[in-house]
């Protein structure tokens, strides 16, 4: 959640160039902050793309000049970006440490790094941290209330599916260690570990294969271990929807609930039935349509 | 949606031949143009078997000359019916132009092209959509409210499973970057891509295992990536599901309940069934329709 | 549905041996019904474990003589089972020809067919159908509300589910055509039917990897149509629990309406609010409770 | 849920130091208590993770010995710990034959046994139901409702889905049988248990893939086991989704409306910051509660 928060920055002055730009770069009501929004987009889309396709063996070998130089553009693009935004608020330690101060120093540093420090290829991989920063935009678009009603109930349900999980690793530990006795190293399940990650992937339905029970006593327990998975794969469905549903029909109750409110002291959002105010008991107006 | 609509197109003339062509093509209401309709279904049943068979080896080495013939069969009754379908309209080009007449262009014009462009064979493949001319048909039958309610309940949860896809593919993009630094090449993670792929199949819980990690700290990775895609395989379930309840009790909400008022008390609300108000006993007016 | 009613046949005769056994064998509420039950259900488990066990190489090679006698045994009973059933009721050909009566003649001809004709060994699997005639039995028991309620809920989604099924078929006809071009024969895509078995296995989220894209395009449209068949597969789920929460509703507000009735007209299920009868106006009594 | 009970064992004296003990113990609510808590949780975490690893070839060949003398103390101070639970209750025979006394012996007993017996070494993956013990400690905290609902839907939901897996279960052996005869033990399906495992894992959506049909019949056999797991899978969903959002709607319905009536006119459902009755205006006795 923090994550999709804007951070407030105040303005670096109250008018000025500094103002100007920072209503361009951290609003999005204006023609021009629209247009930068729009820019970002495409250069966030762009530069993800360019390290999609350098780590494609074929196009490495055939464009990887072409791609490098692209990326160090997209780098100092983002670079200036950085600056521009530290430049502009009026407390930039703040904006550097917020969530998404550290996103977009993730974005670019890497591609540094990987010049001073030659054995940090590696690291580059980090920089497809960029695509996070597509949210930042996003979030202002008409989208964010589906986003925020998807997230919230996830949110409501959080404690439920931590249960949830517990009871997943907890049986995914047991069936784990029972196949590793059962199965053994000879088929694949070389460690209680192992097999765990075998549970795990067998309990979720997704069952890669590449490690799968041989002996009929191990196949009859995985049997077994799908059926307990087919049973259990209900619960976070049946959390989640429940709780949507609740959200869904508490946002129409809310709407159902009529207009009027009470003449005397004001409070709203009476029962569509009700003639009285149930506060202070005056008498309701009548209802229109 | 729009696929579903048919085109309304006028009748060529008011009365004449071109007048009943277009009642039996076009309409389905008369003994006459529901045997077209039923004639039609089976010619395409039939052609798409036809395609289907001719691209499995034995029965094109066996009966490849029968399936060619009953190929230019089919796609000349199909050129009828296009022809037909033009000239009893008032506007031919509209039609043409409708997504039901490039549908049913669609249909012939691979055959005819493989005969001009020798090389042209992989577009045989494109006549398949032919399969797609069923529903026109089937729109027209009882089951159109059962789709137009599982459609429109996905119509209304668009946003939401867009933001939803778009979480999918973050992660997918995130987690295809660690998997692509993880695991590597040498266990077939050959590019971010790939990586990417592998992580849509895993999330999904399809598992082909073509792709499967081999490291522990891969397996680990991909246990979390299938705990995650656990928790969030409710989402789509659970926005759906909310939906169509939500539709559901609309439709039955309104069908259950009729719009009388009481005329001495004013209490809405009634049983279809009712005669006197609940509350009052006063005698309600006629329900109407 | 059909299958899980018993035959309302009638007993031969009213009294006497015939129709002592009719209660034995039909009926289920006296204690020799019971018994006569309970060792059903025995033998029927106990021949299917024999199937199976005999189709286990091992054991076929270690007691295929005593599993081969215990067929037998098994067939014995069941014949003797078939005769008594057919001779107690008053017209055989009708229970016959029922759907519990050729289940109940499928689970004994296999067994004497095997004998007369030599290379009928694979009709033996048709004895497994005895596993059905358990239903008889369970039906009879207290789950059987709640496999109304499971049953009735599939039955009142039927259409809905078959418009799901005629739109997954298509999408799989479509992606199955598609794959076939773009992968071809010598990645597995060897024919569009084969095609289509993997769209399907695809889009279940069955994934067995037997057949599974290689080329970078077909992975691309592998991934399209796991999150096609990701967003659709909440349908079926959708459908069903939207129309089972309306029977457990329905049955938990058939049990808040409250059971007085009225004075005057005697109409029952009233609203727990209602002071007057809704059908002739007359003063309900005071609830109770 | 017999599991989840603690033993309302009494203390073994009403003061003293085996009181003390026992509110260290078998209490939570002081800080002692909650100490020793943490340090179980710590100790039972660590024992897991030593069995886990041990496990591991590797750190088996590597670190054995340390894994090994840390076994030995982890098993030392659980047999200390479970001492001291048997002296300080009133009846350490009821504690012993508790569900809670099973697993605390059946955490240590491996260790010893496996010393004296020596092939009993599989018998160690017993001490892996060490785990389960943290439910225990688990069930205390805050978790305690969520948990509870969910094992409560679960439970409400138990015939149904004893009906539904009895109907997979009858799916999986007639298809089981059907794909032995089918496929046969050339392509994988040697035995009919073993095509149960194969169809209990195709219904469920696992598809490990180890064993797949080859031949065209077999794969639309398969095919129709799919869309008929696919049609089901809904079942477990809907059935629990909609048993807990009757459970989450009983919930908040009965903590959103009290039980107040109008001594007036006698209308209850108020909402529960009504003054006055929303019907006739009169004032409400105040709320209890």
């Amino acid at each position: 959640m923090r994550l999709l928060l804007d951070p407030q920055l105040n303005p670096a002055t109250e008018t000025g160039w500094r103002r100007r730009w920072f209503d361009i770069i951290y609003r999005h009501d204006s023609p021009p902050a629209r247009n930068f929004d729009l820019a970002l987009i495409a250069a966030i889309v762009a530069s993800v793309a360019v390290i999609m396709l350098d780590s494609v063996p074929e196009y490495h070998s055939k464009y990887g000049r072409e791609l490098y130089v692209l990326e160090w553009v997209f780098t100092g693009l983002f670079t200036l970006e950085y600056i521009a935004r530290m430049v502009v608020v009026r407390r930039p330690v703040r904006y550097g440490l917020s969530s998404w101060g550290i996103i977009d120093l993730l974005s670019i540093l890497p591609t540094y790094v990987s010049v001073l420090v030659p054995g940090a290829q590696s690291l580059l991989a980090v920089r497809i941290l960029r695509i996070l920063r597509l949210f930042r935009i996003l979030k202002l678009t008409q989208y964010v209330d589906e986003g925020g009603m998807l997230i919230g109930s996830l949110w409501r349900s959080r404690r439920k599916i931590f249960v949830f999980l517990s009871a997943v690793l907890t049986v995914a530990v047991i069936f784990g260690a029972i196949m590793y006795v059962v199965e053994g190293p000879e088929h694949g399940f070389n460690s209680i570990p192992t097999s765990m990650y075998w549970a795990i992937v067998t309990m979720a339905t997704v069952g890669f294969g590449d490690i799968a029970p041989v002996t009929p006593l191990g196949r009859f327990i995985a049997s077994v271990l799908i059926l307990i998975g087919y049973s259990i794969i209900a619960v976070p469905t049946g959390i989640y929807t429940a709780e949507l549903a609740t959200s869904l029909r508490e946002a129409s109750h809310t709407s159902k609930r009529d207009s009027r409110g009470c003449p005397e002291c004001g409070l709203e959002g009476h029962d569509p039935d009700a003639r009285h105010c149930r506060q202070c008991g005056n008498k309701l107006p009548a209802r229109m349509g």
